[in-house]
């Protein structure tokens, strides 16, 4: 930590900080510049520090030198993780595909899109029983009946299950039907939630909130981390920005900063990211053109009567087209789509 | 709703989309412009519609006309809403001040602050017992026991409590003690936490999302009022924009926004908003210079020693510069300070 | 300026750096702390230096600690800068209101409405002849017999007159008219442009750009004030967000910042801030209330059949309501307006 | 263009906007709905239109359903444009590399980096002799000079030149050395520069604004088209965000959305899209996998010396690596890369 002093602030003032960093235990380095001096603090620095030392007389700045996160840094764990799930290993050099529809609605739909993605060479079938819905009036999914029928669906299909958890409340519901689960990005700062997928032990798939910096996205994930739960991956899904075009701006860049900053597994989400189904393969192929370790889409059979987001939802034909793109795009960054055809423990 | 057809969309394309919006009971009125035809949809439009519209062929844009939000709406609820807690009415003439450490930390911190607020005017005492903190090695509050002293201390000072609840477990618990339920920026979309302080009947005050359209934060005022509570009100606490002087940027502009399109009291806390006690003053005079119904600052005994978010918290001189100057701001725009020595009932 | 080396790296890398300091003539002073090495570096750094050491093996990040800008930054200018225009000071006590239409459209519409702001109490006369359309098939001013119209005008009803400069080869012309040069958002990192108007001598005003941090607009009053002319003041006119209701997010909370870190005068424009009438009132009285030295605001005769930014415009009644509720506010806060009855040279 | 009634507004309301739309020589087609009357407005509509049915008493909201650009559209000119420079075609089946310096420092710099860029496979020199700076303090380009290098360079190599022009004063004499003629970020909206590049007739790049939605991006392209000449590009070069990790955010996304509403080639540039180095490479092969005519980097042979933007510069080895691996990306997506080795005429 760095305290920056104003220009013209004096001894006594360099010494009123120097003294407080002291009575904290900690050790204050002074060095006079040019213009200001800046003092050094050397130590356990605690995080409360920050604002405390801001409020000082004669102090400018308090610039932060380490980073906040740890579990999640790659600087404290050089090594890649990886998360297993039904016999598939995310984070390595397989790119994975979750595909299936937003919002689980019937057993026929749900079915024969899980068939379809499988087919077509998905490795894990995504569907919503708990839909977080901006307003009160719209379809705000199955609950458990949704969950029921993710689980019958995997059995006869075979593909392991993500849905999203959105309650503390219903954690141990959902850890007991699906394989991963993920916490949505209006969830991604709700920090109870997180610390109860934590304790499941259960893989998580963390997506990024609206307006989250990779540094708060890398701290909520320290929650679910802080638990002694590794098996944990990240998710971007467009930002919120000022275009209007997009529902929400998907931040490509954020694939190899991640990979560089943290040693978890990082997954794209092209249907939420963009809203619009024509641009899901084209942002696919440049997520996994970019490093991404994977791939969640929306498929549906008939997108134009989907009780949720149609409107980004590929077509059964379009799913295919993208899965054969996918794979050459694979391929010319040296990697190649996971195998889908693994048994799952139903 | 409007459906936009795209140049040069023919004859066929135009019966497809008049047929699904008649096969849904809706009438589709056809109106041919010099570039597009435009198709109007008339009858009682469903949310799911939209999407299902814009797949169709042909179609360029679907346009919604209505808003989505009605119960939080001025338009289908012309008459102000007020909110009344302890004797006090806020949403009326009168401009309420809601002040207190960010945290509650002690008993000594906490009666300290409320004697001092109270007696420079506030009418609302603030404190956080549960705390919502970006990083999970951060002081999170002292849960419960902070409840008991903010219980204490309103009974000892008299002055109405308001408190957040982070949690849809921890509802029961936090209306036990609280005068007033706050829900945070990063609850504002936890779905399940806004039905539940709906259920409470007790005064909410919900804060805007981080990254939150006016109209989203309206359909989650949507859900607090579907539950038949009505003693709601708004607070705006800063926006996340590209600007890094501030840790937000405070939104005034959405005060006059809310009293043009909602009913509903809105409470502005430049504290947050600002995230720097130097803006703190002129940024509470901004607020209620445009129309805000209150305020809520964080005041500390001694910011250089608090726990959490030290350097926006105002010390009892600069609050009490505050009120002396909010009071003639407030006087100057019609309005006047709320007065705090009514009786709370313990 | 300050190197943080990355955890763990040795003393290769740490003798590679301060190598690279010393090469450029500066001192470096390396501080050893728990985590990582920290490096310091004293002199008089040039710009290029901050790129050239984050290239650098073992290096994480390089801070810069002191401000990019000098001239324009109260740190090395502590005394508030004043503008003079035609007997009036800005940057006073006393508060400015620049007003008139966006556009000049006709001698009588520019005529009448000069009358009608100066008899409510403004003291500037805004108009625009050369206007920056987003679209080239809008309306994009009168040119030069615009300005034609303003000095006829001024010298008519005896208000000094602001216009906005587009383009350096047109500083010149414009400058012959204009008591004050108007720099618009769009332009403010035309640097060629700051340059020519900083040459004149004449008065500027700059208006924050669209995205603007306040760093960049500081670097970019740099370029004028660089050019030896010191009759600078700033202008905030809403910023770039996610939020659609509005056409901009005006950031009030600039206004005191700027108080803060310069010493130039802030104007508020609170019609193009908003772009709705109905929010220019509340939004102006909060500048003020916030510390504005003076607010800009768009009238018009007929806002109904204004060429440019009707939606925008106040009526003459309206622009009434709002002088007599900004005297309030101005009182509240210590100020007053600024009295329009001096004469203006012609 | 649709005129959307307050819920409630009455007969002579709507009386009014219809008699304002025929006075205006065009027709009113009503249509009550269920909660609102919705007023179409057809014929030939001018732009000040909207701004003026906006002010009418009872108008909630004016919604435009027309597009405002029409050259740049591909609604209105299907296929595709193709931009010809020295027997290189843009927009076509291959993809082109432009790279080179950011500024150009010495002959020796920019000789040795267009050797190094040929010699791997880059089909265009780019190289800024007029740089622009965000502060007047740091390097602003060599001018002239810099443009004289560019010319001999290109003869003695064999690439063609990109250049940036940043002042309406000097497109005559950038584009007597420039082969392309680039408009920056900051200049997007810089009018009259527009024109005056759209006069010359030379092939254009026109950069995004930084925080220029996809509407005014294309209406800035109107200025260039309008002017005649159609060889124009466009080029993503990252938007501003909330994310402060990078220096902007790379919008992948646009360059689907652009081959979609548009028929202009769309060329992005990683090095000022992410401001690292680091990210150059995944950042390029993303944009190609995506959907791009070509890329902009910038390469130095010795980044840590760089006057400018030595953090976003690749080395001859990087740039080497990262030709290899476009090309594969190029190929998954059916594409090739351009083949550099046609002559260009000095």
């Amino acid at each position: 930590m760095i305290v920056v002093m104003k220009v013209g602030s004096g001894d006594k003032e360099i010494a009123g900080v120097v003294k407080r960093i002291e009575s904290a235990g900690l050790k204050a380095h002074v060095s006079q510049g040019v213009e200001r001096t800046i003092i050094g603090v050397v130590g356990q620095i605690f995080p409360e520090l920050e604002g405390m030392l801001e409020m000082l007389s004669g102090v400018d700045e308090v610039i932060r030198v380490s980073k906040p996160y740890k579990l999640s840094s790659r600087e404290f764990h050089p090594l890649d993780t990886t998360v297993k799930v039904g016999g598939i290993t995310i984070g390595g050099k397989e790119i994975v595909v979750m595909a299936g529809p937003c919002a689980v609605e019937s057993e026929q739909q749900l079915l024969e899109t899980a068939r379809a993605v499988k087919a077509a060479g998905a490795t894990i079938l995504r569907g919503g029983a708990f839909k977080p819905s901006t307003s009160p009036y719209h379809f705000r999914g199955l609950g458990e009946p949704g969950l029921e029928l993710l689980a019958q669906v995997k059995k006869e299909v075979g593909l392991p299950v993500i849905t999203e958890v959105m309650s503390s409340s219903e954690v141990e519901l959902v850890a007991r039907y699906a394989d991963i689960l993920q916490i949505g990005a209006r969830n991604m700062q709700n920090f109870n939630l997180l610390e109860e997928v934590g304790k499941t032990g259960k893989p998580v798939m963390l997506k990024r909130g609206l307006s989250a910096t990779v540094q708060e996205w890398l701290l909520a994930a320290e929650y679910v981390l802080a638990q002694g739960n590794e098996q944990l991956m990240l998710c971007e899904r467009g930002i919120r920005t000022f275009e209007t075009y997009t529902r929400n701006t998907m931040d490509i860049s954020v694939i190899p900063i991640i990979e560089k900053v943290s040693h978890l597994p990082i997954i794209a989400d092209p249907s939420h990211g963009t809203g619009k189904w024509y641009l899901v393969i084209p942002m696919a192929l440049a997520a996994v053109a970019a490093g991404a370790d994977g791939i969640m889409v929306e498929v549906h059979p008939n997108p134009d009567l989907a009780l949720k987001d149609g409107a980004q939802s590929l077509t059964f034909a379009n799913f295919h087209q993208l899965m054969s793109q996918l794979k050459s795009v694979a391929e010319a960054v040296g990697r190649r789509l996971a195998n889908p055809s693994i048994k799952v423990k139903s």
